[in-house]
């Protein structure tokens, strides 16, 4: 679908290809994987077969007296921990006392060859205590559950727990008096819901290529969505100035969330040092499984209650997250935005961050949100149909506005909820009728506080009047692109003068990760400030060429002027100014404290296989307001892309444990995420209500988009079949035992 | 020696190690032709045989046949040339219509191989008419010289030249009245010098790595002494945006001027756009004599005259300097420098630039300056021996001042020429009696302008309190330790909290090429521009914290206070600020408008054989100013480098050439530099005279040191043996000659 483009702006809503985009497509740009340096070895890590032992000893000396063998190392090569933080964290790069999951890291070896440096690792000799795993959130919560953590006590608004137990922390969320609530409502409904856990599922593996100085600096090459993230990883565990380590990214192929932590730069690291050469280490397909961070699977208890008028009285939910070896779950942000999207009177929500005998969960796609959405989207449109409302203006009717606080404490800005679900009422696909058997037609909306923070943006004007970007930014999804964009907006010149292009910590200002949806919004606005700033400089410049004061320099469409006859180019300026009196260059550091949340509604036309239980994506729509499209294109496409994830989540992702606590479907095979096979072409209604503190009206698209599916597919599965789901992934055999066609699979 | 430290600076004038020591001492830093890529192939340059022949025809069709090859190019690929310079360096990049030097470029292969490059250019046919060619400056100048360039005209005050000529362009400098100073006189002395064509000698050859990316971005990897330069070299040649050009800049291996020019970078970059692949290009020891930039061979007839009491009252000299192919040689500085020491109130100069078949020339360490002051120091240490003077007195007496005129119509600003002087006359060498026969004693002294120029300095602060300082001048000698020791000094820190690092063309603001002595001054200089601004940013950010002015926020020694009770140290302040509101960084862009001179007196011990004219050095000592020693280790080294090489220019070095115009002896064993073997341990004194104009009084040291060599040893050798040597270099051949043991040689 096309928008009308802003006609205030010249080339923000321009569908501009990437300035990267021949390399993407030719497979010349350098991704993790592919760099390589003279003399570089291959690192393998070697990681438990056991979801949770004691490490009784580990005899790594025949794989160091093998030919071709360069270091071996393990956690003993690492600083000891300060903080219990930093002893997770130290933990899950190498273990020390006990492993926690299968594939926690144990040992480490640098060898000439790939294939050498995994005969290695065979010759580690480990000897393990096995122990009973749990990797089930509920049964992790039992009193009699095995314990991960000895010293591990739940933190809550109670103080410390005094037992030890799997529950790292429980918070609560309260509103109004829900009791009264409930009592006041004249429906409730209320389920259970169970998510499993599921991977972000990125083409690229995690890569990185360690090498040191012998002068003490330490470069890292690596695939990451925030250079300076991996650089403070690495810092805190190596005990390393911060000048010292130099983090150069690579491009990014498919990231997710699952990129904002460290994985193999710290063990690269230590290698590289203890060989004095280059050490590269691609973690394999299966150890992406089972030793990254997938999102959190986690189970819902949800009870929502309303009048007969259709407005929500009150709201009740417990949410138990699993963290996996380590806790830090995205409990929080799920809670956040459950029930955000609605003005609710009265609520109160109970979450608790659980560990498990499994990866350390990380950030995916709008953290914790996809299952909270589901839970509760499913039970708004139970809601809506047992008032006999249509769906979408039940939620009109109980729609949260600006200022409107929120059951997590928070108070809404600026936002444009209602006019994406009015948007999702005005689009045919809402009102087209459906033309088979078992098919149905579901709706969910979602609420994402999106991110600003902090960004950094350099802009260097040549002599020719062209111009270098620089940001700290990892480009993810084309933000070369929309930064540049912006910056040519701001500068009111053609966007084919700009060359953007990310540098590493050594040369850029501070970024956090590209994440959050943070990274148009708020590195945009970085790249505004330099070149406003540029734009100041020369006309300062200007004017002392001209000798007038610098108030009558006037700069409007790429020409400066002042009087009557003076003027000049911007190029003809950039010729001047660089040949003499030093060249113009501006760099400059943000740290957006606020920003503008998204909102989506999406719409789903199903069919289900009544015999199989297989579920057809026959139609599928994603409304977004967006603030302001920098590149309607791009903005399609992570619409496009998140729901397509979000799609995965509903219908084919989860990872599948057996009673050891071995993963059974560690590969892409096994574990199914969609593909264009799976996926209808995805359509999308562009909604722009302009965030008013983004000079652009910019607001965050990348996470909103993923939170809708599950629950749209589900109330479109149940209006196919009579019967609403209450897991996810919403399989074949789930559906079938709903049916009745099947027992419990 | 050492120097006193100076008490007013805590980092400025201490012998700090330098940052990137290790890594150049242990082999590990990255230099030149250490580049590798992954998919990399190698290119090779066909080279003319031939000092003078019109191309006739070029066939690459048998070696672009020849498996394993990727590419060949040859001046069709080039854009056509715009004005005459333009086209000159086109030509010099690939040879067009005429080949002008034995070595200039007329093609060029990448293949798979670098063996199987040098084969597929030995297949490429290339039709010469051989035209006689001339390599000698006067014999260049006759009526019926071979002419090298059919449009090239004399241009002079007079205008353009009526006839074709090798005379490129002559001028005259005028200063009172010759004729009349010179009938003043009482004593006149007089001579005609030949000095030789001289390389600057770099370990480290030329190599370049060039790759393109699909999206039309060039990047390259070369050793030079300006990544801007090579870039504006490559958009120039090549017709590209600047935006779209990134030069890298390795480690230098040695460039005392000599890669201030391009010339491998242009050739790799359209055999890397027509193989689709990086190329790299190493030019071969033989090549780099043949085609890189040596410095003028040059003929110099000059007059001196003097009062009896000493004062000089008329110089006039003429001043014949080869340029090589194309027009450029560093006449003009010769000539600024010859007679830059004294006051000298009547005095004539006219200077020839000339065109010979040979490669171009380019900067060498005080271009033009060396041959000069040997024409001129011999001819002051005549005159003070005629008047009976102590040679250093008569250069006392006749020394100029701030703001006296030179020959060449400059002023003087702040210098130290007296002081160095002085402390030349004090030093116990220059009263060491010599010790047996054959021996004499020599002082020569020399004055260069040195340079200020732009540069750029960017320095980040980290959330430790370290920093990153990266700046766009290529470290040669150890800048990024003395810039890094300026900002240190002017944040009041220690040095080991910054680590300095040399960025690229993408990611740096503008800078000149590190060249003309100008690194240490002005980058310095930015360097301390930077740091300032960080401080008042830091004073911001802490008055922001304290909610107190920023007026009332003071720092000295790494402390940030307000009132009594409010204290930051400096990385308590940076974790501050670069957890939230943005990180703190700066990037200086200057342009030094105004420098300060250098001067160096150099006194020289030799002893000759009488039999074979062999010249020992028995002792040599070099006096220099170097305003303020940043870090006098490196300064001594500068001495110690310069004069060595200065000594190569007196004693050893010089192209030899057949009568067809090739050279006889284009590799390390025929072309002697001076060894550790033939140089004594260097002496040196540092003379301190701030220079005003930079903060911390820095001037530049790299080249005077290299100037005075040549006369110094004169003078001792005359001391020595009662002949002046009137030729560079002074070998023993000539030295019989002149002694009478030989005839002409």
């Amino acid at each position: 679908m096309s928008t009308q483009k802003n006609a205030q702006f010249n080339v923000v809503g321009e569908r501009l290809p990437r300035y990267d985009g021949a390399d993407k497509v030719t497979g010349k740009a350098i991704f993790g994987p592919d760099v390589a340096l003279p003399g570089m070895l291959h690192g393998f890590v070697l990681r438990s077969p056991h979801a949770h032992a004691r490490l009784r000893s580990i005899n790594t000396s025949r794989a160091e007296a093998l030919q071709g063998v360069y270091a071996v190392v393990t956690a003993a090569d690492l600083p000891p921990a300060g903080s219990t933080d930093h002893r997770y964290a130290r933990d899950n790069t190498f273990a020390s006392d006990k492993v926690l999951y299968v594939g926690h890291a144990v040992a480490a070896v640098a060898a000439r060859t790939q294939a050498l440096a995994e005969e290695a690792a065979r010759l580690i000799e480990v000897e393990y205590e096995v122990l009973p795993a749990v990797t089930d959130v509920l049964a992790a919560m039992q009193d009699d559950a095995p314990i991960l953590h000895e010293d591990m006590r739940t933190h809550s608004l109670a103080g410390r727990g005094e037992k030890p137990s799997n529950v790292a922390s429980h918070f609560q969320q309260l509103k109004g008096d829900p009791a009264h609530g409930f009592a006041e409502a004249d429906v409730i409904v209320e389920r259970e819901c169970h998510t499993a856990t599921v991977h972000q599922g990125y083409i690229e593996s995690h890569a990185a290529v360690a090498t040191w100085s012998d002068d003490g600096v330490l470069t890292v090459y690596t695939t990451t969505q925030g250079s300076f993230a991996v650089r403070d990883h690495i810092v805190w565990l190596l005990d390393l100035p911060m000048s010292q380590v130099r983090v150069v990214p690579t491009e990014v192929g498919g990231a997710f969330g699952g990129k904002n932590t460290s994985y193999v730069d710290v063990a690269a690291a230590l290698l590289a040092r203890k060989a004095r050469r280059p050490v590269k280490i691609t973690m394999p397909r299966p150890d992406v499984f089972l030793a990254t961070g997938p999102s959190s699977g986690a189970i819902f208890r949800v009870k929502m209650g309303a009048k007969r008028d259709g407005h929500i009285t009150a709201v009740q939910a417990e949410l138990f997250y699993e963290a996996g070896a380590y806790p830090g779950s995205p409990v929080g942000s799920g809670a956040t935005v459950m029930f955000g999207p609605y003005a609710i009177p009265n609520g109160q929500v109970d979450g608790y961050d659980v560990v498990t005998n499994g990866p350390r969960v990380s950030s995916y796609r709008a953290p914790g949100g996809t299952p909270g959405n589901f839970a509760v989207e499913t039970l708004v449109d139970e809601l809506a149909e047992k008032l006999g409302m249509d769906p979408i203006e039940f939620r009109l009717l109980n729609h949260a506005h600006e200022g409107d606080e929120r059951v997590d404490g928070g108070t809404h800005g600026s936002i444009g909820g209602i006019e994406v679900l009015k948007a999702a009422q005005a689009c045919e696909h809402y009102r087209a009728p459906l033309t088979g058997p078992n098919q149905g037609h579901g709706v969910a909306h979602a609420f994402w506080g999106n991110w600003g923070g902090r960004s950094s943006c350099t802009l260097s004007v040549n002599g020719d009047g062209s111009m270098n970007l620089v940001t700290s930014s990892v480009d993810l999804s084309g933000t070369r692109t929309t930064i540049a964009m912006q910056a040519a907006e701001a500068l009111e010149l053609p966007p084919e003068r700009i060359r953007p292009s990310v540098g590493d910590t050594d040369n850029t200002g501070y970024a956090d990760v590209s994440a959050g949806s943070r990274t148009t919004y708020a590195t945009g606005i970085a790249a505004i400030q330099a070149a406003e700033d540029v734009i100041a400089q020369m006309r300062a410049r200007a004017a002392a060429l001209w000798d007038v004061p610098v108030e009558n320099v006037a700069y409007a469409n790429g020409v400066f002027s002042a009087a009557s006859d003076l003027r000049f180019t911007f190029a003809e300026l950039a010729e001047q100014v660089t040949g003499s009196g030093g060249s113009v260059s501006s760099m400059a550091n943000i740290d957006a404290a606020e920003w503008g949340a998204g909102f989506s509604t999406q719409i789903a036309d199903v069919e289900v296989d009544p015999e199989t239980g297989k579920v057809t994506l026959l139609r599928y729509t994603v409304v977004q307001d967006v603030g302001q499209a920098v590149n309607p294109t791009m903005v399609e496409g992570q619409m496009q892309g998140g729901a397509t994830q979000g799609i995965g989540w509903a219908l084919y992702e989860g990872y599948a444990y057996n009673e050891k606590g071995q993963m059974l479907n560690a590969n892409f095979l096994d574990y199914k995420i969609p593909t264009a096979l799976d996926v209808p072409m995805i359509e999308t209604v562009i909604v722009e209500v302009p965030y008013p503190k983004h000079p652009f009206g910019v607001r965050g698209v990348g996470e909103p988009p993923i939170l809708p599916p599950p629950a749209a597919i589900a109330n479109a599965i149940y209006r196919a079949t009579g019967v609403r789901p209450d897991r996810l992934p919403m399989t074949p055999a789930h559906l079938l035992e709903k049916m009745g066609v099947i027992g419990d699979w």
